[in-house]
């Protein structure tokens, strides 16, 4: 029997996948979670029927989300990661020295343990000593903060389910007070073939908080159209004017200094959308 | 009832898309040729099983295998399109007011038939008085041409069934003949995701014979991976050396001076394969 995981990324699209495993389903106390492993992309995390992440392709979005802001800030030291409970993101955060402490506030415990079991390559800087791992709402976590990180970074689902809230204006404005006043913001911001409007919305509601407010791209294959955006709110410090000599060498597949600059080259149908 | 189209981009993953009416289907002399209208992306050609443009995203392709070498090349007058029936390329290299004639050298007239009837918006220019349009053996005629063109855009489909030989040593060493002296190339050269070593191979080899061997990328949602290379050889002139006062103002929905530029920062894993 040959089995196929479809995820239909609108109601007329999808793709599909060949199964080989599964490892995992469970229904959380916050969404549907599946664990299965495919033959193209091996290990592959799936909640609420959308891929998350697999180990084929999810160096190009942890190490996009985490670089861009963590080079364009001078000297990151406390960061906050709002989701991401498969550790990816804070994998990458720790490939900065200058960083003392990164905390992970992730709602649904479940995805942390699942992570860490079948998902070991991207969850196992869970355990490393500068990391402090919250099962808590992320939400209120950022409402009761103040001034406490240099970057934070919301690696949330789609703003359906859990993570609805973080996708409010009254979120943007909570994270620029948790922020310290150099302090960079940056969420995934969906793609903008099947979610134009949803970016629009976005890029002008952090703008409204944050003074240098961008919008940049990398291509994730599993995720819908191929294009994911990520929109990137700071107090000051302006990613395009990131000098050359920042740069570390840190071991990357996807992220280099110039994928830095050229990720926030637009193209035109979506420059337009922050318009 | 419900129709879905999957093309399968790999033996274990592919995508599928919901379909409203089968327009045409038939084996051609060179392939097999099916025009179908999908709900999300409009009427879609597919030929031997792999999408070869829709009208959603079509511009995406079709702007950024023309205007790269058209902005690249300082006077391009002269200007050879080999494959590319759907008449989408054609289209794009008419915007430039310097080109006097454009040539296509198309195998197989049905694609260009059914483009016509059913792509009209794509197809639409192949009827421009600077257009000449030769069903014909593109490898062949790249054989009998000599010093003719200043740009020729290689729109073939993958390397199966007719195209096989356009991804041939012989045939990069045909077009810089057939190119004059300050002449730029461009092919579509598939993603990095899945096809890794063709891509090595087309770079190294095109690079044996032009000066200046470049790769660049765009988004593709229909395409696999969503990530698609061009290899663009050119004998004298440098991409990314284009003067800003170049860019002379067209009208596009993802080709921008900035993405001229960007287009040719590479991913790490991608800018290894040019190694």
């Amino acid at each position: 029997m040959e089995l196929w995981y479809t995820e239909k990324q609108t109601k007329d699209f999808g793709i599909t996948a060949k199964v080989k495993t599964t490892h995992h389903t469970e229904k959380t106390d916050f969404q549907q979670l599946d664990m299965i492993e495919t033959e193209e992309w091996g290990n592959m995390l799936v909640l609420d029927g959308m891929v998350m992440t697999t180990d084929k392709d999810e160096f190009v979005y942890h190490e996009m989300i985490a670089h861009v802001p963590l080079f364009t800030h001078p000297n990151p030291k406390h960061v906050l990661v709002v989701g991401g409970g498969d550790g990816g993101v804070i994998r990458e955060v720790l490939k900065h020295k200058s960083v003392e402490k990164a905390t992970l506030v992730e709602i649904d415990g479940k995805v942390i343990e699942y992570s860490k079991k079948y998902l070991p390559s991207i969850a196992g800087s869970l355990d490393d000593p500068r990391v402090e791992v919250k099962v808590d709402d992320g939400f209120m976590h950022i409402a009761k903060s103040e001034k406490d990180y240099d970057v934070i970074m919301v690696d949330s689902t789609e703003p359906v389910g859990p993570a609805v809230n973080l996708f409010s204006k009254g979120f943007y404005a909570g994270i620029s007070k948790a922020l310290k006043d150099e302090g960079i913001f940056v969420a995934q911001t969906d793609n903008p073939w099947f979610k134009a409007d949803l970016i629009h919305q976005i890029y002008h509601d952090v703008k409204e908080i944050f003074p240098e407010t961008n919008l940049y791209t990398a291509n994730i294959p599993t995720y819908p159209s191929g294009l994911w955006t990520f929109t990137m709110g700071s107090k000051i410090h302006d990613p395009l004017k990131v000098k050359k000599e920042r740069f570390e060498e840190i071991d990357t597949k996807y992220y280099t200094d110039e994928i830095h600059y050229a990720s926030f080259a637009l193209p035109k149908f979506v420059k337009d959308l922050t318009k």
